[in-house]
């Protein structure tokens, strides 16, 4: 059989690891550079090419069907990376024109969490599905939406921020300047804010989700409490979100999802106390079914299998 | 000119009305007849074949492009009324088939908030448009998404109910059963209630939101305030469905509307204090731009223009 491959990069604000997809999902080489050393954007993707070829030369690939790209604020319609705040390379990246430079192959770009969510239509647990909806709990909480099999960008290639979706009014202060976002509530950070408040002790470097986690799954009543709470609020979310697009599943991944049941078990409970009864039995919470270390690059090869 | 034309048809629990349509959204003719004198589909559907045989004969309109229908849990995927609580012909309607007994032409079926959304499109103020929100304040609140062109239908044919997006967690009884949605607070029964939380008066069908519009318009400080709270509410909403999918803009319709600045007003500055920082200045509030007594059947009749 002859196997065709791509290539999916991740651009984060410390790390750029890129892989090398083989069409089943299989990551057959990787590599990594730092991205915060870069202040320009032409030196930046010179390294990322070099790295390209050296991986496709090792493993004896000629051609590729083109390089998908996760970044904070990567715009789908621009093929451009636009003020990403973590970046040290400023301004309005146009990567699609830079790796032309090298490469005549498709390029396509979207934000991180855009792209997890259509890594699992392609290689994981949401094949065959082409209405759903991905949320990502992390330092922050991201989503991406498909619909019809596709992704939804929006008018402006910034639509699926539903992390920033104000769940209570004049709640907890988001970094966003509003008040309120989900983000604030169930991103590891708003985990252990709720834990903190539990018990009355401060917010510290001191705490963190993973604890939180091991507490609960210890039996900890308060970390209990935490992870019920914590459920409601993200089950509210996504009843929330089903009113919009009707999916046939929302996925959840990321850290903090890792408790497993003391997280799960309240979240499904509080999805089908908020949900909408025209709605009942249509749609199911499901967890990703790509690898944590995996998804990143995986979500970004798979942007290039999207239908223009 | 040779002009094309189409059937819009509105069904609602009283009445069923009947336009025939130009192709310029001029409604050459109309027709009524009485929903809730039927418990069966077919002679219905015989009855409706009836008028709009006549519509066309008396207008010399040999042709039509198809029949657009707006109605209560109206099923774009199956072209049928799914149980409609409100309608005495009860259980699954196939219109669709019905219709195709008496005349072969396409037939295509929604919600009427959806069809609204749709006629908007096509008739109305966001003809160029082709990624909006509309929301229709009434008895309800209903919503129609329309994303890259077309109606968001989802994965059952029933997305798009923002009015059952719950807006404040553990709020006002909903008739849904749940408890805070968006409906509980800016429908006309919202509005009214709002009005006598703040006179501490019991809700009575002495008071209605017409004239809670009304005492606004004369500087009633009780009545400016409920617009105020309720301008509060749905700007709230509207930001949150900006976080989905990155609309152009988002259009209003319905009674309580007519008041104008006492709610415009409150409703463009929360949408703008409520709105994530990345979507500024990208989506614009307007008011729909078709006729109150038309839109129904302008918009049913658009549903046959919609992209498959």
């Amino acid at each position: 059989m002859t196997h065709t491959y791509s290539i999916g990069i991740d651009i984060g604000g410390t790390n750029t690891d890129m892989g090398l997809v083989r069409e089943d999902g299989t990551i057959i080489a990787r590599s990594s550079i730092s991205t915060n050393v870069y202040t320009e954007l032409a030196p930046y993707v010179h390294d990322i090419m070099t790295c390209i070829g050296k991986l496709m030369h090792e493993n004896s690939v000629e051609q590729i069907e083109g390089i998908g790209i996760g970044a904070p604020n990567g715009n789908f319609y621009t093929g451009c990376v636009d003020n990403a705040p973590n970046l040290t390379i400023k301004g309005v990246l146009n990567f699609e024109e830079e790796i032309h430079k090298y490469m005549q192959v498709p390029v396509v770009l979207s934000n991180d969490a855009n792209a997890a969510a259509f890594g699992e239509m392609v290689y994981g647990g949401a094949k065959g599905l082409d209405n759903f909806i991905m949320f990502t709990l992390g330092t922050g909480v991201g989503s991406g939406i498909v619909l019809d099999g596709k992704l939804v960008h929006g008018s402006t290639g910034g639509a699926g921020e539903l992390g920033h979706n104000i769940l209570i009014p004049n709640g907890r202060q988001c970094s966003c300047g509003r008040k309120g976002c989900l983000e604030t509530y169930t991103s590891a950070r708003g985990i252990v804010q709720t834990y903190c408040e539990l018990k009355g002790i401060p917010v510290s470097d001191a705490v963190n989700s993973k604890m939180i986690g091991d507490l609960a799954n210890q039996g900890d009543p308060v970390a209990l409490k935490t992870w019920e709470i914590v459920g409601d609020q993200l089950g509210l979310a996504m009843a929330n979100s089903v009113t919009f697009s009707a999916p046939q599943a929302i996925f959840l991944m990321g850290g903090p999802t890792k408790v497993g049941e003391p997280l799960l078990k309240p979240l499904r409970r509080a999805f089908e106390k908020y949900l909408l009864n025209i709605y009942a039995g249509s749609c199911e919470i499901r967890m990703s079914e790509l690898k944590a270390n995996e998804v990143a690059i995986l979500g970004a090869a798979a942007l290039i299998k999207m239908k223009s």
